[in-house]
């Protein structure tokens, strides 16, 4: 089967299961898209897309957006990056107090909430005007140059935002947050609620398993050996404490976000993005994980 | 001996002990005490008052405001401040969140931060003006209406007050703050900077020791069972994650502040306050709970 | 009222109280127990009884003899006994390993699981038959010559103490069992299947009512400073994570066992035993405390 | 450069490092190692290996025997493995007890104690002789028929194996252990004495790296999707609470122990162990990892 069939027949499987899960709706906002969306894109590396469903809408990425963040966040400070935040599996939810506060303010990783602050914090010192650094990079990497932020989502998660001002809060009393808490999180927020299609996010992500480089275009977005380490770290941490299940059941680094969205890479071989909005009991889409299981099955190979 | 004697002799025995323990210094306010001071006052409840040292002098009370400010939402919400904070030990050093996080926003008992911080935003939520109400309540049942907060104080903890705004925060993502954070704060900082001498703290502990009552005044400034009941809860989580050592060694309900103030009572028998800045790894005043072990031993009779 | 009539006037308000609760049942011996049973032994010291219900008949005292173990170990140790288990709350059900893994082996206090395993393994050390040591010294202090383990009670516990032996080798991973494992978990299992009556458990517990002696003779059974301290960890410690609620609403040190029994003393006024099967979810005996913070509501008076 | 040019530069590198670490001295047994042991095979998956130092000389595969025992049981009862043990990293030390207890008995995953101690269950309820069974298994793919237990080594863990009893037996009380513990606990540091050589772990770990077959061999020792997940908890679980950082450093799934050994596999590349006793502070061989480091950093290729 090529890719195109291998879609055809994921989709063919994952339609007649038992619809599971609940879209996130701890804001409005999120809770109003329509449940029944189901997107595919992949990239690969020969330059070759395949999509199906829903693969140009866009949505809300979330977590994702944690990805992007640490790309330029190891642009910045390069390794000095992990003298403040670690790159362990948390083994707890993804907005825990406890692990931080046994472990003095130094979050697990880069990609629980509380770590990602911390990322926040630092393009905080760094660029004068981090919303529009980070923008202009999602679109440029994404080959996109109408992504943006989606306001009225970013204005709600503020408003809900008490647990992230607590690991803010708790982590500045440790002396690892720089910046003004407030900036921080409006940052963090708008970081969050930037939309993008499954095409937008699955190219984006090509830099991951293209050694830094998108495809077609000679520039190195991100050091080869930052790319490498960042995979590493999407492996063993990016679906919260749902992290060891995904790499036992579907063995590529991946990322996903509590708007339905998963993007994952197969290094030298191409990288997918997949859209269902319902989510599993540990916050990851159920369709979208069923569905890279069902790829890197028919495909017959992950990267072990 | 009788009280006077009993101090005199403690006084003998303590000056002698190797001096320990550090001033409070994570603000410069509290940090710039004079370490040597040392004052005891106790208040009998036939109307006799016994002191010895630097019993008049005011210093930061700290914690054990915690104590009025409980008194004042037992008389605004009665038993319904239970269901806000409970009355357990809570094992874990004043500050911490890991309980919190588990226990889903409700403090283990008022005496940790986290439940001072609930009982604050009871009292923001009843009272206009809670700061004048606090101020005017202790004033009146200290028989000192010249006491006062220090501002300086109040604003230097403000400024270093992230872990308290993470505790504030984590409750209210849990819906157990109901005001503004920041509001709630900064009464809790003003609470806490209050200064009240040895003399001050024993004779407005009296209520708990008189069944309510000051002496010589008719005046019930709380139920007989909410007195018992704040004694209880003295006993049990009076000292942070020292307090069964504290009722081990002195046997006496009590509340201690870093200031370096500690105030007992043995109902029916009297009210006692004792200030020696220099705290142990516990945080309660070193030559405090020495102090308090002999008076109890010298008078032989604890409330066991 | 005096006490016989505030007696009879408690069973008529429990006894409309709707039967709340459940018969412990880890262990079958522990199940067939009838749950409707109730009594209540009050001995004051002026050396009256006061009794009602079934207060002679005898059941399972459980981890009421944890406090009779530690009177023997300090009776041996004196206060060598505090450095192989502390004196604070656990703030954690009785049976829990977090605590003692994160403490390094030392138990919280001696009234949970492991710090009277510890206690077990200190008796063992000293007394070449801990067993009969044990026994005699309760059948003297209660002035029943007749009290006896239930074998079987005791070998039922041992094939279920699979967490009791993971506690005790958790302890011994730390060097803090000095003893054979499965000696000191045999000894503890029997001590904690002696049966005994409200009558009995009243009239041991007076020594500590009474500094040490029983009524109406001299021998002194336990040093004051002794009974006092006994007092102290009873009050923060003797209910397991429900030690401040009791505390609260009863206000007397006390100690409780799932087999429904609870004694609570009243330092120089009275010691007082009930028994109802049923259990809270804490392990406590429902009616039990129901009944314990009546006495103190109708007397008038607690330790506070 | 070829693999071994790549060897042997490594050899020079890690040479001039200075010797961190220490070697492991919880049993007399494995202290008595030369600390200055240093050897590495790998094995290539076109049938060529490489070698130097002391890449035939036996030493205690301690841990690493829990992938062996891992693939015993997922051949016994394929999927129902993961109804008795997770598959996500535990983010604690090899040894704790806190999130066993608080996630029932049931371990993180196979890889911890714990863990381990579930799987030893599983071959003791299903062979006869499960110590015979498990060596012969292991003789057979590696290659080599004079492995062997060391008893010596076997019987000193026992004597000091009382976390894992500790373990054991709270897995027991939560119905997760199904034999007798001393049985169990006997098979498993019978299994962890096992004496391997580089080469002869490099060798038996091919089946990992080769879709679960040995080169020269058509046999299939396990199932390709078995071997695919064994990969993803070696990645993901293999290091105790170190694996994030070296799926950071190395890029391979790999598995250590406290002999000081390391193996990893680059599926469809290569098989390599290495072997140098002085541990980091989380237990993992520090030349080990620096070797490691060093070769997919040389070879220019991960799985990421």
């Amino acid at each position: 089967m090529n890719y195109q069939e291998i879609l055809e027949e994921i989709f063919t499987e994952v339609s007649s299961l038992e619809s599971k899960g609940a879209v996130a709706d701890y804001i409005p906002e999120l809770g109003n898209v329509d449940a029944s969306k189901y997107g595919i894109y992949l990239d690969s590396i020969d330059g070759v897309g395949f999509s199906l469903g829903n693969a140009y809408e866009r949505f809300s990425i979330q977590s994702i957006s944690k990805v992007y963040s640490l790309v330029l966040a190891m642009k910045v400070l390069d390794r000095d990056v992990w003298k403040r935040v670690g790159v362990e599996p948390s083994g707890d939810p993804f907005n825990s107090l406890t692990l931080l506060e046994y472990e003095n303010g130094i979050p697990r990783n880069p990609f629980i909430n509380s770590g990602a602050i911390v990322i926040a914090d630092i393009l905080m010192s760094y660029y004068q005007n981090p919303k529009e650094a980070f923008l202009n990079f999602v679109r440029k990497i994404s080959g996109n140059p109408n992504l943006d932020y989606n306001e009225k989502v970013a204005m709600s998660e503020k408003e809900h935002g008490f647990r992230n001002a607590s690991l803010a809060n708790l982590m500045k009393s440790f002396g690892n947050i720089h910046n003004d808490i407030e900036d921080i999180l409006d940052f963090y927020f708008y970081q969050c609620s930037l939309e993008m299609s499954c095409k937008d996010l699955a190219q984006s992500f090509m830099i991951f398993a293209n050694k830094g480089k998108l495809l077609n275009d000679e520039q190195v977005y991100i050091e080869p050996r930052h790319a490498k380490r960042i995979n590493a770290i999407m492996q063993t941490c990016g679906f919260y404490d749902e992290s060891g299940e995904f790499s036992f059941r579907v063995g590529l680094p991946g990322k996903s976000g509590v708007g339905g969205g998963i993007v994952a890479v197969h290094p030298s071989h191409y990288s997918v993005a997949v859209w269902s909005p319902k989510l599993n009991k540990k916050g990851n889409s159920y369709l979208g994980i069923e569905t890279l299981e069902r790829l890197t099955t028919l495909t017959g190979f992950s990267i072990f």
